[in-house]
C-alpha cells in the first residue's frame, strides 16, 4: 500500500517528516512517496495540476494526500475521495479538482467529508491539519477503514477548472502558461489537437511555428513546440531554458493562430 | 522499525544517499524517513530544535540519527541515547539537548559513548562519520544490538539550553526568534502562558497585540500572534510571509509587554 | 531489493514521484533510495561522478538508475549493465563511465542495450524515458528479469574519462576542480599519492601547503588540503566555505607543485 504526499511545506522544516511519523505510527508497513513539497505557498491551482499529472502512474488503491491549505483552521472542510481506482485526501478547496474530473466520461467521484474524530490525532491543532487530520485519516484508510466511515458523503465539494485556452478571432486562441518545469520548458494549456500544420504560437514576442517530436529534433538555440509528457504543448529550447531566455513565467498569456485544419 | 535522519548535508551531494546505502546494507527491512537535510551548516542549535519538534510523532522504538557535526574527526565523542521510548544517535555536541531534556519530569536519559568499533565501517574516514560511524551504529541498534553494547555509559554529555525569554522590567520579557518557517512565520521562544490579555509583542518596530487561534482568523495584511504547531508563539501574516515583510531573521530580539495577569 | 535514483529532474516537478509510481506498480516491495536529483541539467560528467561516489555503499544486487539524458527521444541507446555486484540502468551517454571502470583491474562489465519493448510502458513518450523506459526496465530487473533478456549485449557503449591531472614541468601537475560540495569544500582530481611532503597547491591565487587529517586540525580561517571521503584531495576551510571565499567553481584549474618524493 502506498501513500503519496503533495504539499507546499518545503523540505527545510520538519513538517513532512512529522506527517510521515504520524502515518507510520498508524500503518507501519506503508510505502510513502513524495510527489513534491515545492508547490508554491497556498497555490491550489499548482497543486491540482501536479496531482493530476502524477496520480495515474501509481498502482490502484494508492492514497494521494494533497495539502495546500491556506484555510487551515477555518470552516473549510476536509475531504476524502475515491475515483478511478485512486483515493485522495485533502482540504476541500479545489486541490483535487483536476484529478477527480479529468476525463469527460469519468464516473462521478465518491467524496466524503472527513469528520470522524476517532480518526484524528488528539488534540487537533489549529494550524497543522496535515499532522493532525490528513495524515492520520489517510493512514487509517490505508489500514482498511472504509471510505464511508470517515464522514458524510458530499456533492458540493469545491471544483476549479484549469485555465482553458479561449477562442480569439477566427482561427485564434488565447492560451496561457500552466507551469515552468525544472528545465525551463514552458508548459501551456494547449493540446496537440489545437494546432494545425501552419500554426503560430506567439509567446513573449517570439513566433514559434515548428512542432518537434523530441528535444533532439531541434537545432541548438531554436525555440520549438513539443507535446510534453503531461499531454500539453510545451515551448522548449534544445538543452536550454526557454523560460529564462524568454523571461516567461506562469500565467503569461500566449496568442495562438491555430492554422487551417484543411490545409 | 524506523530510522529518521536530520542533517546539514543538503540534498545535492550524495551524502544522504550513501548513509542510506550503509544502513540498508546492515538492516535491509528498515524504513528510513528524512526529517530534513537543510539544517544550516554546523548549526547545532537549529538541529536540536528540529529534532525536538519532530521525534515524538514517530512510533516507540524509532531511532533518530542527527548529524550536524562541525567537530567531525576531532576528539568529540559519538553518543547513542534512549529516553521516553526513542533512541538517538549523534555526535556529542549538544544536538540532542532538547530532545533528551524537554520535559522537567522526564527520566534521566541513558546515554552511551559509541566506541565499539565492531559496529563501524572499516576503515573509518576522518571526515564522514555519518557514513562510517553513525549510520552503521544506528543500523545495528535497529537490528537489535543492545544500547549498552555500543560503549560505556556517560553522564557528562554536552547539554545546551534553548534561548530562553528573559524578564525585562516589571511586566516585560526579552524574547528572541527561534526560527523562520517556510511560510515566513516567525517562531519565537514565547509560550502561550507568557502572554496575558493585553500583551504587546514588539518585533522589528511593529506592535503585535492580537492573538488569533488560526491563520484564517486574521484580516488580510494583518500581523498577529498565534500558538504554532510546535507550541511556541509565532508572529504571522495571513497568506503572506511575516518574516519577509518585517525583514526579521533568526536570533532577532523581541520586546514583550506581557500584560497584566489579573486584568 | 533496492533501486537508487540519480537524476537532473529536481524535486519541484512530479517527475521523480512519477518514476517511483511506475517502479512500485511493477515491483511493490522495493526500497527506492534517492541519491540526488540536483545534478545540473544535462551534466553527464557530474552524474557519472556522483554515481561512482555512491553505488559501492549499497548492498550487492542494488539497481542504480541514472537519468541525465540530453538526448532523450533521439537515437541514443538505453543500456543496462552489471559489474562488481551492482546493476545500472541509464541512457548510453557516458553517465555510467566511472562506475563501470573505476578500478584498473575491474572485470569487463556486461552491458546490454535495452530494447525489449515488453518491458516498457506503452505508449512511450518522446520526452520522458525515465518514466516509460528506465523506471519500468529497472523494476523488471528487480523482479528477476535476467539482464540478458533486456536486449543485445553491446561493447561499444560510450565511455568518458574523469578529467585527469596532467604533468606540468618537472614536479608539477595541472589539476582541476571536480565539484564543490554543500559545505564549500573544493573537491579536486588530485589523489593523496600525488602529493609529497612539501607540496604546494595553487588555487585562485592562494598557495595551500598544509595537509590536515581532519577539518578540526586546522586553525579558524586557515585554508588547507585534506583527503576527502570520496578519496580525492579537497581544499577546505574549517567551518567555512572555501569555494565561496576563493570564488572557485567547478572546472577551475589548479596548479600543483607536488614536492620531492625523496625529501
Amino acid at each position: 500500500m502506498i501513500i503519496t504526499l503533495t504539499t507546499d511545506f518545503g523540505l527545510s522544516d520538519p513538517f513532512v517528516g512529522i506527517m510521515k511519523g504520524v502515518i507510520l505510527s498508524i500503518a507501519p508497513d506503508l510505502q510513502i512517496v513524495d510527489i513534491t513539497h515545492d508547490v508554491r505557498s497556498y497555490d491550489i491551482t499548482e497543486a491540482a495540476f501536479l496531482v493530476n499529472s502524477s496520480y495515474r502512474y501509481f498502482p490502484p488503491g494508492t492514497i494521494h494526500v494533497v495539502i495546500v491549505d491556506p484555510g487551515v483552521g477555518s470552516a473549510r472542510r476536509a475531504i476524502a475521495a475515491y475515483t478511478k481506482d485512486h483515493y485522495f485526501v485533502a482540504p476541500d478547496n479545489g486541490v483535487l479538482s483536476y484529478a477527480l474530473h479529468t476525463e469527460p466520461m469519468a464516473p462521478i467521484p465518491a467524496v466524503y467529508r472527513i469528520s470522524n474524530e476517532s480518526l484524528f490525532k488528539d488534540p487537533i491543532s489549529r494550524t497543522f491539519h496535515g499532522r493532525d487530520i490528513f495524515a492520520p485519516a489517510a493512514a487509517h484508510l490505508a489500514r482498511g477503514t472504509p471510505l464511508e466511515s470517515v464522514g458524510d458523503r458530499v456533492v458540493d465539494y469545491i471544483k476549479k477548472s484549469l485555465p482553458q485556452a479561449r477562442p480569439r478571432g477566427e482561427q485564434g486562441l488565447l492560451a496561457s502558461v500552466l507551469r515552468i518545469d525544472k528545465f525551463g520548458n514552458i508548459i501551456t494549456n494547449l493540446r496537440r489537437s489545437d494546432l494545425h500544420d501552419d500554426f503560430t504560437i506567439r509567446v513573449a514576442g517570439l513566433d514559434v511555428t515548428r512542432l518537434c517530436e523530441t528535444f533532439a529534433d531541434a537545432e541548438p538555440g531554436e525555440f520549438f513546440a513539443l507535446e510534453g509528457s503531461t499531454g500539453y504543448i510545451e515551448i522548449a529550447l534544445n538543452q536550454g531554458s526557454a523560460a529564462d531566455r524568454l523571461n516567461v513565467t506562469r500565467g503569461a498569456e500566449i496568442e495562438v493562430e491555430t492554422g487551417s485544419p484543411n490545409q
